[in-house]
């Protein structure tokens, strides 16, 4: 059987891309430091030589930071054979403290860890671990068949972990060569340590600040206090304001377009037997606030929410000043689900702080720049069926999940190139990406190849 | 007649007293800054002995910090004379901005201003000039009548700009020796340019700073967000609600203490002609608010006030970071009136918050430091004699006024000597203390030396 036997290929040549995993990892493509801007440059290099080993037409693609990676290969698109776009990154993010890694973050090495063989080094799973498993995954299929399973298009970003600046306009640029018929995306994880996820929808999120302002300078409380404005407390009551006893968002129209669950990804969620008290008690926390009668993860993944991160204006230092300051100052953030309009809800925003400002009182806006929820297209049967692959590798049932934070290149590919995607990994919750001592278990490389041969089969018909 | 012999003396010693003045300005004495511990001692060593030379027996009394000047001198206080505790102090405000200057804040000039003659330096106004009024004023008495009108103690701070440290144990323990019938604080202004004033009510304060925490750490608003309590936003309601929207303060029990200005003060406060819209307008303001139905001078002196001073939690750098900090945190301070209780009142405080904090969420508190209001009893008839005497000299009605600020060695002498004050000074708006470039006018520093020759004429009964 075609697919069994690209299936041993990956078991036999495990050592070999682990080899090539870890010479990658050498690399410290640290992007947000323009000190290793030619590690970057050699990280793509790595990979464009690599994808031509495998018969990828691959190049480095410059842009006005580093790099991209775009290769193609495979049978041209036709008949039931799909075209496939698959994302990762090669870049990873800054090691310090430096004093907490047990190892060198760019001299890999495969530890013993409780029995689980893992790679220890930055970007070991964020997101080189991850962005290999695709590629081994072709490669193995090559190997066996001469070709591979149907049209695919390779495209790693290298600026992932430094905000993206380039993103956007490269694929606007380059929409009709980067356009398939679906993505899969490789920067997320397991459900948990046993159960494969596909994540098919992703909160969107709207980015608020304000600034109150008030007297032309700070005033003395002893002679002001009482009879001017102070901004701060006027900050408070538009921030306590946002929400109503029972966590719900006060902002007019904010609900619009926020959908219930459907009742078999309610019932799929509910099966995942997530531990939400586990999760809390896990920071310190024992009771779950927010709106009453959702789940845990339809809390997390498919309800909105507003958050305010940060809060500043007055004296902050030791002991006391007794001065109403000229201005304060307000972080606030909402997640977005279904069909939420982000410009809408900026002026939904700007609609509720100017009706609370009394005389005397101005506000100025940042520029409220938000993105909204991606849902996919469940009903794409391509879902289904990398479901099943999923389930059948790792043998639990894979689950349609949710993401509460962003990705923002799931967004993109949806609004600039039309196409739905899947986001399929393999990291684990205990990986420490973005932390000292970075990890990726052996057995999530290995089967994260294992998985991505068995899903691309199913896709092109292969099995 | 007495009185008059002494104020031709003042007159034609004027030039005399600016030369001492400007020797005393010449010390950098500020307190706050131990590089200037000798100019401290050396400022108090001039005091004491210029006080020698006018027959007070004068001493520098050492404290942990910087030390007082305790001089007494005078007849005993026996029949009708009265003894007199005359308060000021010696140190002075750092100078920095230093380039905000015109010229060196330690070497005194005087300058014309506007046809004005003012003394230009650091203290000449804040409280080098005013006390040395009252020292002019015992130098001239004594020089025409060979003796001081009555027993007069006077005392002088070294720390009054850096927190007054020593005061309340030096007045501890040194009770006995400065009790006396009334006490005379040299350290306010006249209500305006041209119009004197007694302040006889000063407001307390109560200051509270809060502590919220919650989870253990920062927590990430896209897995979090929703779901466990967000210090921040309990601490917005928290605050919020501390006023209703009349701007009354909503403690439990608040109000308690706080009691309506009599007719008679109200009449005379109204009659100063306040011109609060001026007072809004010069920073910025144009609509007063607060209680309603209350004259801006009882706003500022009669009625109590809840003031937020700072807030702080979460992230306040560039960007956006979407986190839900582990700790919120805010200074808030109270000016209190009448009878008011800080302690009560901090309970109050306390509960308030108590009161709003949902499960997970805890609350920490600073010490809740405070001190009542001071209320002279005016109808001590040393008040209503030292009235007259300000309007002889000043060619104006001398009013009775309240403090919004803090003055807090009056309220200390009341608490600790059980002793009554006048604040008495000479100040204008202009003199720009604690800023760069203060001055004192000559005429603030000429008619403040002939306004004490009158009040203690009076008091003494020498007229």
């Amino acid at each position: 059987m075609a697919l069994d036997t690209v299936l041993v290929r990956v078991d036999g040549a495990l050592d070999a891309a682990l080899d090539r995993l870890i010479m990658l990892l050498e690399i410290p493509s640290i992007s947000t430091d323009p000190a290793f801007k030619d590690d970057c440059e050699r990280a793509a290099d790595f990979l464009v030589t690599d994808l031509q080993t495998i018969g990828f037409e691959a190049a480095k693609r410059a842009t006005p930071g580093h790099p991209m990676v775009v290769a193609h290969g495979g049978p041209d698109a036709e008949g039931d054979l799909p075209h496939l776009l698959f994302y990762g990154h090669y870049d990873v993010q800054p090691v310090d403290p430096l004093n907490l890694w047990h190892t060198e973050p760019f001299e890999p090495v495969i530890e013993d860890v409780a029995g689980q063989k893992v790679i220890r080094a930055r970007g070991a799973s964020d997101d080189k671990g991850q962005l290999m498993t695709f590629i081994e995954a072709m490669r193995a299929w090559q190997e066996v068949h001469g070709e591979l399973p149907c049209r695919i298009t390779i495209f790693l970003e290298g600026e992932e972990e430094s905000g993206s600046p380039s993103l956007v306009p490269f694929l606007k640029e380059n929409a009709e060569e980067l356009r398939a018929d679906i993505a899969m995306i490789c920067d997320t994880g397991l459900f948990d340590a046993r159960v494969p996820a596909i994540v098919t929808q992703l909160r969107g999120l709207l980015a608020e600040e304000v600034t109150l302002k008030a007297a032309t300078r700070d005033l003395h409380s002893g002679f002001y206090g009482g009879m001017a404005q102070n901004p701060i407390h006027v900050l408070t009551k538009i921030v306590a304001d946002l929400r109503d006893e029972n966590g719900a968002v006060t902002l007019s129209g904010f609900y619009d377009g926020v959908d219930e669950l459907s009742p078999d990804l309610k019932a799929q969620w509910d099966s995942l037997g997530f531990q939400g008290d586990d999760f809390l008690s896990s920071v310190g926390l024992s009771t779950r606030s927010g709106e009453a009668g959702r789940s845990d993860l339809e809390l997390m993944w498919a309800r909105p929410t507003c958050e305010v991160n940060g809060i500043w204006g007055g004296y902050a230092g030791d002991g006391f000043k007794t001065v109403l300051p000229a201005e304060a100052h307000a972080k606030i953030s909402f997640r977005l689900v279904g069909t939420q309009d982000p410009e809408k809800i900026h002026a939904a925003f700007m609609e509720h702080v100017n009706a609370r400002l009394p005389e005397d009182v101005t506000a100025e806006f940042g520029n409220g720049h938000g993105a909204p929820a991606s849902v996919m297209s469940t009903d794409d049967p391509a879902f289904e069926t990398a479901r099943q692959a999923l389930s059948d590798e790792w043998g639990m049932e894979a689950a349609f999940v949710g993401a509460g934070g962003s990705i923002p290149v799931a967004g993109h590919f949806k609004d600039i190139l039309g196409m739905d995607a899947m986001l399929i990994g393999f990291a684990k919750d205990d990986d420490a990406i973005h932390s000292p001592n970075e990890k990726y278990d052996v057995e999530s490389f290995h089967k994260g190849i294992r998985s991505w041969v068995r899903i691309l089969g199913a896709l092109s018909g292969a099995v």
